[in-house]
């Protein structure tokens, strides 16, 4: 069945109007970029996608990655894709000019990130990583490591992976143990093991360049003894590439995004040079891990939008049961309706429709904030990068939570037939389940959230956010319609600070344990709070554009509806989180573990 | 890794202790039982799904039915568990005994059931089917039906099937076109297709008995022309058996329960023998499907169960991080803890363990409720008649919906492994996605709840079951731990009332429509209610038992924890879900469908 995977329509609206990305436009490092460009850029992506991504999707799916003779096989449409992406600029987008990179605006590059992953999901990690490990060489390497690795990788010669995990160590990464023994020569050579590498191996470029955190020997125990190296994959000698040692040991066989390689790496004295000085390694890698938990949470949204168009295809299609009568019995004189129409299958695509576009928005206005950030005076600079590591966790966390619950809605829509193989929906289910773990699980974002992230600046940040939702509140206080969703969003705000009050007595009293229990209910209701305050952005913006009179009406009232049906149906909630969260019983620390058996 | 799937431990204590099977044992058609004879029938069972089912479960996934040659077939292992449960006498089980059965109490098949389906949920399709065919045809089917099948089919020499679903009508029975025209010898031929046919064929038995719903030629439209057939794969003639013309055309291939077959039948001048009266099919079929409702939601409670125990014996043997210390930092001289100290993980297996118990002890209830109607005078029969056919949409829904959150929390608890194929959380979370859409979705299971079930004779069956929840309100309240909890639960009670006051006006006033929209968050209102009234039932006994001193304190007082954990986190839902559906703005009915581009 064809079917859309995603509103462009949507993107350039929330780009263009309800975002305003052309106070960014024009300025400082995007002094290139004007709303032709930006949309034009769109465009080509959308094209690139509707060609190149959206038919391969199944098909990675059913011939996954898979590994034979140490290596890794990846889908042969993947040749095409990096030729595409080369030419289409993907890598050097968000980088210097002086760098060889475009210098494009972030809101622009997530944007079109969005686009592709709605239409494949399993191929955008391999351009983001080496976005992502390049970017880490360009801020913190050596003018040589520059020189050597930057312009092979822009160019998509040559891709990227991050190092981290290990088995031993997960997600502690104070606890990794790979060595790093330095040379006489200035290199270091490493051994270790790093698994679940994802982009960790594939055939389709001369080299891989991994980014990796290690210890150097001596090195202190901790996060404070953590290094980053890079280590190619093969070595830059003088008669060209030479193999570094670096032995792909298998592919982790995985419930979803099968076409996307998940590694298993064993590094034996392969040849690695320094990033930056010794023991920063872990600070480095954070503002890596900051952009890919955006990235993580834009592809959790990408998942979901294609599972909603491609269940409201299925609705608008299926014709099955009839409308209820008067009576309250069905007519069967009529012909069958099409699903489309029974309520409770209108309420499952709104529900769709209101985290998918609430997401959406969302990560637009993170990448806003960056973008305001990288153009901005010094001041002003804290002020936007504060606000974008406060909503980070939330961009993560939420599309991953509440896009795997549109999804799971998705299939609902289409019955039987959406557990069925031949229907993508099934696919979406699998594909969208990593996103709550992929760059720190739900768990781990929730205590950067609410044991780091809500205190920054001396709890300021918290205040800074508050000041800009009281700004959309006021604005929509001037439009009759949403004045009761204003006034629901300033309640909401203030169920924050109540919920906060209430347990920062356990973190001054040192009983962080308690205060962060329920760190994970306080992101459901962050994340919940943080979309209203989305949807009534929009929902502002598609006011003024429908008072001016624009022409696509039902678009615009479709905001407007999407955005009422997201207050009765989501905001509802966060009350009954406070009233959990505030309940003062005890019940998830410490209890006698047989309880559980 | 080996673990356990179920707890034996509680489901005796459940069905002894909590619910007091010894109320219906030894009387009537259970005079051949005593708690002895309920032990050691599920010791059987357990031993039976430990050596002959749980082994089996990874392969049936791996390599699943399939379809080959015009016949399906199915996972060798087959053969023995048919052998092994002719031998533990799981088809006779709940049959009168003059027509061979065992009598059994439906509260000790159903916890049997349940454990074999934590076990391996691939494998009880087979034998419930057969089970269910051959009841229609006890209850309904001349004798003559009955000396041809019944003897074979309790042997498990033939299996039997339910053919109901048609590509063009799906849920909508009354629109299936499957013809019946009749021969000079009283029986019928059945031209027809009929799809999601599960048990449909495979290679271990002789024959296949299907129970097909079709039209006899000149029948009036709709569900009152709809009439009941056996029609077997192979016709029974004085020469053996021979075919019948019910052709195998394929196997759907599906995201989950793959060891489970699920055909597409194709019937072509098939011979049928009607069951009852002609255009009675859909009332006889509806005993069926209540029970099938009940059997689906064990199954999705059976899933959820061996989900949790999965996740429960990873957390206890995964050492991650390390316990906040009293500054909020790591102490990395610590040695790692297990994954299971972190209050989030805890929080992860209590949600887990609050949803799987509740829904077991919600099982058991209406069970006994079928036990007692079985075993009760006429006045009686209605009373316990009413109250198990308004819990069983929520059988059906409370543990598809809740166990599906139930297993995506399992998967999250074991981070990157849980998306890996290698562990066991990956299937389950495939298999139980389809327990929300078989046998009525839970969207249609919320329109009987609330459309018809509520107000089953006149509103008094929901007076009974507020009146049965009443008595535990009071029980609780002579225990003081436990009054916070009875007053919670009366309030829930309260809310119930309060939101069906609200809504009936519009039933009243013929706009179904708008009574029924948000039926499925009523579902969510009323099971969460209902699990709640269950966990105050358990946790009465626990603490009546902890008064007596009984020995396994830690077993008893986790379950009052683990009730405190619902009231907590799960019936603080409740408000705001009440809330929501008495909010009075329309969202889902009429709106322009181009909102949802």
């Amino acid at each position: 069945m064809k079917n859309e995977y995603v509103s462009l329509d949507t993107v350039k609206y929330f780009l263009n109007e309800v975002h305003q990305v052309q106070e960014v436009l024009g300025k400082g490092r995007f002094q290139m970029y004007d709303m032709e460009s930006v949309n034009m850029f769109l465009d080509s992506i959308k094209a690139f996608s509707d060609v190149d991504l959206f038919p391969y999707q199944r098909e990675m799916d059913e011939k996954p990655a898979y590994y034979k003779d140490q290596a890794i096989h990846i889908h042969p449409q993947f040749q095409k894709i990096f030729q595409q992406s080369k030419e289409l600029g993907l890598i050097p987008a968000i980088f210097n000019e002086e760098d060889g990179g475009m210098q494009m605006p972030n809101t622009l590059f997530h944007a079109a990130y969005f686009l592709m992953e709605a239409a494949n999901n399993h191929v955008t990690g391999y351009l983001g990583l080496t976005t992502g490990a390049a970017n880490l060489i360009a801020t913190f390497g050596s003018q040589e490591l520059k020189d050597t690795y930057l312009p092979k990788m822009l160019d998509l010669e040559w891709t990227g992976t991050m190092c981290l995990t290990e088995p031993q160590a997960g997600s502690s990464l104070s606890d990794i143990t790979t060595s790093a023994t330095p040379t006489e020569n200035g290199s270091y050579l490493i051994n270790g093991q790093k698994i679940f590498i994802s982009a960790g191996d594939h055939q389709y470029t001369d080299n891989i360049v991994h980014l990796l955190l290690g210890r150097i020997d001596g090195a202190p125990a901790g996060t404070k003894g953590v290094s980053l190296f890079v280590v190619p994959k093969k070595k830059i000698t003088d008669n060209g590439l030479e193999d570094n040692h670096v032995i792909t040991a298998g592919e982790f066989e995985k419930l979803g995004q099968r076409g996307y390689c998940t590694s298993h790496l064993v590094f034996e004295n392969s040849e690695a040079w320094l990033v930056g000085e010794p023991n920063k390694g872990l600070s480095y890698m954070f503002q890596m891990m900051n952009e890919a938990r955006i990235a993580t949470g834009r592809m959790g949204a990408g998942i979901a939008s294609a599972a909603y168009y491609s269940s409201l295809a299925y609705a608008k299609e299926r014709p099955q049961g009839r409308k209820l009568s008067s009576t309250g019995a069905k007519d069967l004189d009529q012909e069958q309706t099409l699903i489309i129409n029974h309520p409770d299958v209108k309420r499952m695509l709104l529900h769709q429709k209101a985290i998918v576009e609430g997401s959406v928005s969302l990560i637009i206005q993170a990448s806003k904030y960056l973008d305001q950030e990288l153009i901005s005076e010094r001041e002003d600079r804290a002020y936007y990068n504060a606000l974008l590591e406060l909503l980070t966790p939330v961009v993560k966390t939420y599309p991953a939570e509440k896009g795997k619950e549109a999804v799971d809605t998705g299939l609902q829509v289409l019955g039987g037939y959406g557990f069925c193989m031949d229907f993508d929906l099934q696919l979406y289910h699998r594909d969208i389940r990593i996103i709550s773990i992929y760059e720190g699980t739900t768990g781990i974002q929730s205590l950067d959230l609410m044991g780091r992230k809500v205190g920054f600046h001396n709890g300021k940040v918290l205040e800074w956010l508050g000041a800009e939702i009281m700004k959309e509140i006021k604005s929509a206080s001037g439009h009759e319609k949403l004045q009761p969703y204003a006034a629901q969003l300033g309640q909401n705000l203030q169920l924050i600070q109540e919920v906060l009050g209430a347990l920062m007595p356990h973190a001054k009293s040192g009983n962080f344990e308690k205060y962060l229990a329920d760190a994970t209910l306080f992101m459901d209701l962050f994340g919940t709070i943080v979309i209203g305050w989305q949807w009534l952005k929009i929902a502002n913006q598609a006011t003024l554009d429908l008072n001016k009179g624009k022409v696509d009406q039902s678009f615009l009232e479709g905001k407007i509806h999407t955005m009422e049906y997201f207050y009765k149906y989501e905001m509802s909630r966060t009350k009954g989180l406070a009233k959990t969260i505030m309940n003062d019983i005890e019940l998830t620390l410490d209890f006698d573990l047989s309880y559980l058996d």
